[in-house]
């Protein structure tokens, strides 16, 4: 059975990866981060995912970022709530998902795999530069020489990437469609001490333009009534 | 006055790094890892070496790499003492420079550096596949579509290794026409509880070979008669 990091935050979209990397027949194992987080809520949803799809491994690695600041995400900085801005918004975390891949790495290549899933999406998203295609095929070409594999004529290291071109409802109905329950993701910047949604940052707006879009309701609100 | 971020592991390499880095008047920013590894002494030297170049910032950043294992430095995996293989050696640990480099990636985007210092060499070196200069080649390339500044139009990341295609002792050389004590770096993959260097592993023997070609003793070795 072919093996694959999948990278899971707890968010919409890494789920909807999961439900497609377990869709495609891998071996999923799935790999959290615990950065300092503001939104660490995020980490539960996460572990739930990784239960409901069965994974044949979950681990979460601890790295602070808080440790270079820097972000909304990580810093004593405020996260938006008045609706998106043109530049690179202050959510974005420094190298946060040259970092996240890295790990994937190395927990690819002990674990033997050669696919590692990542949520990334270009088209309704925030704008950050490492979410970019041309950054991923950068990344891609550097796992390739960075790992023993490399060395000793091994299978290529791919990272995929399958939402990249969706837009925000069809990555809700390809998750739906292979099983993802979004009553257990988690998409807020900035979620209040139990967990619910701001309902203002530009995560949650996306998120509820998402199913406003497929004419839904979004089944997380449901259990903050 | 330009900022570079300088990878600190406590070793000979990076010592001379910092050196170099501090001889080219850049105002530096060092960081280490605790990762785990088996040779946790290295961070005490990194800390001495940071303090005696008067660094303007030393940040350690804390990453478990024990979670994934699969390295004779972080794993239940023994430091081999029979002399350098014809493989990848089993004190390669998984993706390690890519991680190291990556949060170097993130420290220097958040002050403001545009170059990171790396000590990897390709002479006298274990036969990592992430010490090459093709791979921080790519790593360049990828950290070049990673951060905020390739969106914006600002300066670019370099990732300078000036001791690539130094011999080792070489690199003992240009460390001491800048100013490195190397009584304060340690080498050695397996030391005891004292810090004493095993003086069997790879990295022992490159080092002590390295201060005999030059007919030098090693500063070290008078640190433990």
């Amino acid at each position: 059975m072919k093996r694959a990091v999948v990278l899971l935050s707890g968010g919409m979209d890494s789920a909807t990866c999961l439900a497609l990397a377990s869709a495609e027949a891998f071996e999923v194992f799935a790999l959290s981060v615990s950065y300092g987080q503001r939104h660490v809520v995020e980490l539960e949803c996460a572990q739930k995912l990784a239960e409901s799809f069965r994974v044949q491994d979950y681990r979460t690695a601890e790295v602070n970022l808080r440790l270079f600041g820097g972000s909304a995400l990580t810093d004593e900085i405020e996260v938006p709530k008045a609706g998106p801005s043109c530049d690179v918004p202050v959510t974005y975390v420094p190298a946060r998902n040259t970092i996240f891949l890295s790990l994937a790495l190395a927990y690819a290549e002990v674990v033997g795999a050669r696919t590692i899933f990542a949520g990334m999406n270009a088209v309704d998203y925030s704008g950050y530069p490492d979410c970019r295609p041309e950054y991923v095929a950068a990344f891609e070409q550097m796992a390739n020489l960075a790992t023993k594999a490399t060395v000793s004529g091994g299978q290529r290291m791919t990272i995929a990437t399958p939402l990249m071109q969706l837009t925000k409802p069809a990555i809700i109905e390809a998750g739906e469609a292979n099983g993802v329950d979004f009553a257990m993701t988690t998409s807020c910047y900035d979620p209040r001490a139990n967990g619910a949604p701001c309902r203002e940052c530009d995560a949650c707006r996306l998120r509820r333009d998402a199913f406003a879009a497929l004419g839904k309701r979004d089944p997380r609100e449901t259990l903050f009534e």
